[in-house]
């Protein structure tokens, strides 16, 4: 029989994660403290503001328990605060992680998703310093706060995007909405988790790298990833900042791979595009004279494919779609609200 | 009818706790980004270490719903992490709070509750500077991370009591889990939520002031705070300094009130006082020589009695009670265990 964490209990779980850290994880030197005291501590960089976020994965709510493993189950947590670390400019450093566990969870199932964890921090050079373990009876939850650090004065808010400002996004938005609509389409079918857009669904890329190179260059004047889905990022920037904004509905990437799903799942790509999808890509604003510095930021820093879609204009909390015959159709900024609708992400305080 | 917090929906909530936080909780001028950003952002204090920890309170498992108003569960989910902040010797700076809240939990529930986290972080000059937000259908969690700081290599470890060093505690462990023992012996009874020993289980006190005193003096060795019981985490230190300790039994500070509740609940009242007890008590040790100026500190910072226990020995893992006569019986180190044993707290990992 597999063991199982009440096997084992909780100081057994802690040593076996130590352990697998020590073995498998980044040491940092400027961690004083690490994992074993009532807290960790380390010695922040001279010159650097530090970044702190917090996201919370819920069984059931945020993931299909069965329908993801435990491996990918941990890299995506982990993406998800390392793109908030990136939206903002900066390079992840120290992650804490809170799990409730349902007691027979079985520790190799831990230690695979520490595995996750750790295949996204180790090539950013960044550690798990710390952390909770709690029983959590009724439903597993993996809380992450990670800790990033960027040049004093460099992180790029959402509030600073101005009337002119052309709209850029990375990769391909929508994609992971079309792969968690697949998956609960034909939950029986195991074949569907090697679909390429459940993949993306499962274990989302992030974009951090791009997302320090810009801050680095000073090229951007507001950047957000899109956990709210595009429209209701590209939203939060408009709302923070105070303008509207314009977006040109063919220059909108849809990928080949969105328009096949959508046609399977009868639905309108431009659907997952603009709705709410869990794909970790940038929303990025900069002044039309900044453009070429950033692609060439971006071409230098990695090969995602950066899109100019739209411009920001002076009409507050206005987004219009503009049609290629001339057609402006103005579309709703919601963020997409997790109390009241299906979401699947929980939201920034 | 109360408001809801599906009435209002995920971002009404957040506007409504960002307001809260405007008007009622402090604000730091080294916080460049708070609430409403992809992450929060502050600037550290060069000198200084940044200390860091989490910790979450599950419905169920470390409270009792309806036996604990939303304010107190405020005060003791943040009073436990302010705990280990001050067992390092470091003063609380920035809180995030992920919630995971039932959708038909009330408004005035959750701002009641940010009242009891402020109400223990405002006196101490600190605030929320973000988290998260999510569902949770199956029940609500607390899950806090306390980032504070401490002078560059003051901070005060488990690991350096040295055989020779004096075992002192604050105050009186064990209140709270007799306080507990009642609460669950007499549930119907709303009464017993006057019971002096249940109001120290839901709204315990910290000693974080004076865990920050001894670390600026330097007068300990080792300090920890005792949310694995007093000897659960007198344990921690002798593990982590590979010592042993001596108690004298008739040394060990049982208050009346602890007496009194043992004799009703049919226990003894040293079970209490050694075993699992969230009484957030610190355990200090210190050479001989630095008794004086410890009790001096300790007695200008605040009014916290300070009892002088045992003695660290070189018998790694071993703790001793002394009996008045003479008698010396072993007591065995256990850490209590929170995926096998009933335990009132997760551990950090």
């Amino acid at each position: 029989m597999p063991e199982r964490v009440d096997d084992i209990g909780e100081f057994g779980l802690i040593r076996r994660i130590s352990t697998l850290l020590d073995q498998e994880g980044i040491r940092s030197e400027r961690v004083a403290v690490g994992i074993g005291d009532d807290t960790a501590s380390f010695l922040p960089r001279s010159g650097y503001e530090l970044l702190i976020t917090c996201d919370c994965m819920v069984e059931g709510r945020h993931y299909l328990p069965g329908k993801i493993r435990p491996y990918d189950l941990g890299r995506r947590a982990m993406t998800l605060n390392i793109s908030d670390i990136g939206a903002m400019g900066g390079r992840p450093l120290y992650a804490l992680v809170s799990l409730g566990l349902k007691p027979d969870i079985l520790v190799r199932d831990v230690e695979e998703m520490y595995r996750g964890f750790l295949v996204e921090l180790n090539p950013l050079g960044a550690s798990i310093i710390g952390g909770n373990l709690t029983t959590s009876g009724n439903g597993m939850f993996i809380d992450i706060t990670l800790v990033g650090e960027v040049e004093q004065g460099r992180a790029v808010r959402r509030s600073r995007a101005r009337p002119g400002d052309i709209i850029l996004v990375t990769g391909y938005p929508g994609q992971a909405a079309a792969g968690l609509q697949l998956l609960l389409k034909t939950p029986d079918d195991s074949k569907i988790l090697e679909h390429p857009l459940v993949k993306i669904y499962n274990s989302p890329s992030h974009r951090a790298p791009l997302g320090e190179a810009i801050a680095k260059a000073g090229c951007a004047t507001a950047m957000i990833d899109t956990s709210d889905g595009f429209l209701g990022d590209l939203g939060h920037i408009c709302e923070e900042s105070k303008v509207g904004a314009e977006l040109f509905k063919e220059k909108l990437p849809v990928s080949e791979a969105l328009r096949e799903a959508a046609l399977r799942l009868e639905r309108d790509p431009f659907d997952f595009f603009l709705g709410d999808s869990d794909d970790y890509e940038l929303v990025i604003t900069c002044r039309p004279q900044d453009m070429a510095k950033l692609r060439s930021v971006a071409s230098r820093c990695c090969a995602v494919p950066l899109t100019e879609v739209g411009r920001i204009v002076d009409r507050p909390l206005e987004i219009t779609l503009l049609f290629p015959g001339g057609e402006r159709r103005p579309v709703k900024i919601s963020g997409w609200d997790h109390f009241r609708l299906s979401k699947n992400s929980g939201s920034g305080v």
